[in-house]
């Protein structure tokens, strides 16, 4: 039996099972824009330097999706994960903080196909104010709390200095968001109900040092290298 | 029996409870910094949305660090998790692409406290050849090998579009670098040995959007919202 309904019922799973959600789902997609209408947990899987059986498991978190003798058809798995991630829609989101790194957000290309529209960027420094870039707006931080409600907002980005996170942070959830992303150094308190992920750049980085690290203490007590430590995290 | 030296031998642990061992050190470092030169499990996952249980379970993987009656001596932990993590001494890391994210990337303030100097960038825009941008320098990248040998660079970032992410990243590996951070959307083949992570900004909406969700699911299912996935990462 095969279903390609994802179960909808609430569901609590490893944050790390998600993450790779979203690899399946970049994978998919490049598989169906190289034109082959279905694929393999191994096919998948080696893609992205995961086992056929660590695929297999990911996906069975929330449903059936393999056909006997076909395998996943592409498209109709694409949609269950979006389904599953949320993304079966756009989101509209707000961008706080237009420094470098807002620019660089505003510039990415890589948020639109996957759901999300930035519709609105703010920041303090008003020579900024009224300004487009990437043809986003930029409001005065002033009015926040207004231009999120009226273009109904939904997530916002914060990229500002650590020391104002946690004001605008608030201002957002005032505002009316449901989820924050949040890319400055500090850890930030939400309300229940409210969801918030922290982007740590350095967390990325230690990433590799502890495989690096891990892989030399290997080394020196002569065992063997450990292959999942190596390529761990696709892309 | 307590020990603050971290278990030397080669560890195979999830990559969510590295990602946590960050989170803890900066928590620590903030501790330090307030003046108190000891904490808790109890006290150091209230402030990051975790359980205590789930502290010392993550720490458990690598020694035992808490003192009877003292909890964690702050610095000690610090130590301990900075040489778990191959971040007891400074890593040379080399930026390649100084678009907006590059650019953000050289300004970015929380590299550099966590051991990780960016001693060189690189452009094919000859225009950018020869500037610095927060005194880093900026290379041709014909001359990458050439530098990434000369500076003794172990690490790389790449920042560049995702037409060219493969080949600078087979440069990167070719030069000597052990590990490469990428930011381009697209999945990088490395050898064996080479250490990777990809960072997928929307992926990161995408951990949020699936939280969301969730609880609206709950909702609908009349559950109860499920706190731990409201508040599962910190910052």
């Amino acid at each position: 039996m095969s279903s390609s309904k994802p179960t909808t019922s609430p569901v609590s799973v490893p944050e790390a099972v998600v993450n790779r959600l979203s690899m399946y789902l970049r994978e998919l997609q490049h598989v169906v824009a190289a034109g082959k209408p279905t694929t393999s947990s191994s096919q998948l899987g080696r893609r992205l330097g995961f086992t056929d059986a660590q695929v297999r498991k990911d996906l069975a978190h929330f449903g059936h999706f393999g056909h006997p003798g076909i395998g996943y058809r592409c498209q109709e798995l694409i949609d269950a994960i979006r389904c599953i991630l949320g993304t079966d829609r756009q989101w509209k989101v707000a961008l706080v903080g237009v420094g470098n790194l807002g620019r660089a957000l505003l510039g990415y290309r890589g948020f639109d196909p996957q759901g999300f529209e930035i519709v609105a960027a703010f920041d303090a420094e008003l020579s900024k104010v009224g300004n487009e870039i990437e043809s986003v707006p930029i409001y005065d931080i002033a009015r926040l709390r207004e231009v999120v409600s009226a273009k109904q907002v939904e997530l916002g980005m914060v990229a500002v200095p650590a020391e104002h996170a946690q004001a605008v942070a608030d201002q957002l959830v005032e505002a009316g968001v449901t989820g924050i992303v949040n890319f400055a150094p500090v850890t930030l308190k939400v309300p229940e109900g409210i969801s918030k992920v922290g982007v740590d750049l350095a967390r990325e980085l230690e990433q590799v040092t502890f495989a690096v690290a891990n892989r030399l203490r290997s080394a020196e007590h002569g065992a063997e290298l450990d292959q999942t430590e190596a390529t761990k995290t696709g892309s």
